[in-house]
C-alpha cells in the first residue's frame, strides 16, 4: 500500500471532495491590501513580492485546510522571484504540510540519472517534510527524457513515501505538437500512460493504486475518458478545469466510484475569486478569504453534481 | 543578429575552443579542503553544503574564465539544498557573468503560458544580468508540452537577447523511450529538431544561426551528424563527452568549418580532475585547480585534434 495514496484517500474521504487548489501567485492579482503590507516592509522589489507571495499563500492555506486535500504550489511563480521566492515556496510548502494539507509541488522536473536523483531527493519529503528541504508530498515530472528519467524519481519516492505525477497528456492547446503523433498505432502520450500504468500497477496495494500518477488535462474530455481505462491503478491529477475550461461532467470521468483515483486542480478561479465579476462587488478587497471560501464550496457542490 | 549568438562565438573564436565546464558540485566529490572550510563556519549540513558548493564552483570560475567561452552551473544539485543551494546558484550564476563567461543555466525547465514565461523571466538576463535574478545568458528547456511551451521561452529570449537549448536528443541510454518512436517517418526527436530548426532559421543573423539552440548527446554520434546537417541554423549544445563515453571525434561533427555552432560539454572529467586517477598522484588534493587546468587543456587539444 502507498502512503501517499493512503495519505491522499483519507483526506479526500475525509472532505468529501477531490479538489486540488493550486497555488499560483501573481503580484498583479494580489489583493491590495497584502501588496501594500509587503511593500511597507521594505527590502528589494523582487522580496517584497517574495513576501507578498509569502503571506498571500499562508492565508490561502488557512482558508482551505480544513476544506480540500490537497494544494498544488506552481513553484515557477515563486522562481521567477530568484532566491527570495524559493524561501517563500520552501515556507509555504512546509506550512501547508503543518496543517496536514497534502502538497503536490508543481515544478515539471525532469533530467537523468544522479540528477535527476538530486530533484527528486530536493523535493520528495514523502513521510517526513524534514526529508527534503522543499518538503512536499508528491511532485510533477516531465518524462521526455525517457525511462531513466523516471527510474530515479521513483527510486525515491518508493523510499520516501511520496508521490509522483507524470506528465502525460496536458492541459495547453498546443500539447499536442509531441504527445498526439502516432507511433506504433499508440501516441506518444499513450506510450507514457502505458508505462505509468505498468509502474504503479506494480505498485498498487489494496486500494488498487500505485504511487506514479499522471497528470491528465480537463480540456481534452474523451481523452481523460480513455486513459482512466488505459491507466486504471494510476492516480490522476487534473488541470484545466474552470478557468481553461473543463466542466465537472468533464472531470467526473476521472474518478472511480469510490469518488477517489483523481484530483482536481483549479488556481485562478479559488484564489483570485475576489476578482471574479459575480464575486467582486458582493465581498470587495478586504473580504477576499470569504471569496476564496465560497469558490471552494461552488466547486465542490459543481464536482458533486457532475458526479451524481 | 542574435545578441546571445554573437557573445557566444565571440568569447569562442577568442580562446580558440567550444568548451563549456559543467558546473555539477556533489559533496563526496569535492576536495577535502573545500568541504572542511565549509563545516568549519556552521550552520545546518544544508547551509554547509551549500558554502562549499559556492567556494568550490567560484574557485571553478577563476581557473576556467580566461580558458573557455561557457559555464553550465546543473540547477538540480543546488536545488537539493533547499533556499540556501539557491542562494549559492545565483551567487555562482553572477560570478560567472562577472567574469565574462556564458552562463548556460542547465534547469530543463518546461511549463505552459504564463507560467513559462515566469520561468523564462527568472532565469534569462541576456544582456543585463540584472534583469533576472538567475542571471543566465541562456537556459535548457524541455519541449514535451509543445509548441507553446517553448513560444514564451522564445519571446523573452527575444526581448532579452538570450539563448534557449532546447531538449532534442539527450544523452542517457534511455533517451529514445519516447524522443525515438517514428511518427510520420520522423522520430519525435526529428519532429523536436525542425520546429527548432524553423524558429532559429527565421531569427539568424548574419553569421547563419539564431537564438533558439538543441541540446543533443555525444553518446549517439551519427544521430548528431544527420541533426547537425537537419538543425544548420541552430547553436548546439553537446552533453555526453568524457564520463558518459563521447570522443572528440564524436564531437567534431557538431562545429562547423569556422569552429563555431556548438558547445561540448564536460563536468565531472575537468571540475573532479583531482580525483583522476593519471592526475591524483601528480597533484594531490591541494593542487585540485591545477588538475582543473590540465583538464581543461588536454580537453582543448582533445578536440583541436579530431577537427584538424
Amino acid at each position: 500500500m502507498s502512503r501517499y495514496v493512503q495519505r491522499l484517500h483519507d483526506r479526500q474521504t475525509r472532505f468529501g471532495n477531490g479538489i486540488c487548489v493550486g497555488i499560483d501567485p501573481r503580484m498583479e492579482q494580489l489583493p491590495p491590501g497584502i501588496v501594500a503590507a509587503a511593500r511597507a516592509r521594505g527590502g528589494s522589489p523582487l522580496e517584497q513580492a517574495a513576501a507578498a507571495f509569502e503571506e498571500f499563500s499562508l492565508r490561502i492555506l488557512d482558508v482551505v485546510a480544513d476544506l480540500v486535500p490537497v494544494v498544488k504550489p506552481q513553484a515557477a511563480f515563486f522562481e521567477e522571484l530568484g532566491p527570495a521566492g524559493m524561501l517563500a515556496l520552501a515556507r509555504v510548502n512546509r506550512a501547508a504540510r503543518a496543517k496536514g494539507l497534502v502538497v503536490i509541488c508543481d515544478a515539471k522536473r525532469g533530467d537523468i540519472g544522479t540528477t535527476a536523483e538530486a530533484y527528486a531527493r530536493g523535493y520528495l519529503a514523502g513521510a517526513d517534510p524534514e526529508a527534503a528541504p522543499w518538503a512536499a508530498d508528491a511532485l510533477t515530472v516531465n518524462p521526455y527524457l525517457g525511462r531513466d528519467t523516471l527510474e530515479p524519481f521513483l527510486k525515491v519516492a518508493k523510499e520516501r513515501g511520496a508521490g509522483l505525477y507524470v506528465l502525460v497528456r496536458t492541459s495547453n492547446p498546443q500539447s499536442g505538437t509531441f504527445q498526439d503523433p502516432v507511433t506504433d498505432g499508440r501516441t506518444i502520450y499513450e506510450r507514457v500512460a502505458d508505462l505509468v500504468e505498468e509502474w504503479s500497477a506494480g505498485l498498487a496495494g489494496d486500494d488498487g493504486y500505485g504511487l506514479v500518477g499522471a497528470v491528465v488535462g480537463a480540456t481534452y474530455p474523451q481523452e481523460l475518458v480513455a486513459l482512466r481505462a488505459r491507466m486504471p491503478h494510476v492516480p490522476i491529477l487534473v488541470p484545466g478545469y474552470g478557468a481553461q475550461g473543463g466542466t465537472a461532467r468533464d472531470v467526473a470521468a476521472a474518478f472511480d466510484a469510490r469518488g477517489v483515483g483523481a484530483v482536481v486542480n483549479s488556481s485562478r478561479g479559488i484564489i483570485f475569486a475576489h476578482s471574479r465579476p459575480e464575486f467582486r462587488e458582493r465581498f470587495g478587497p478586504d473580504r477576499w478569504e470569504d471569496a476564496v471560501r465560497l469558490a471552494v464550496e461552488e466547486m465542490r457542490a459543481d464536482l458533486a453534481s457532475a458526479r451524481a
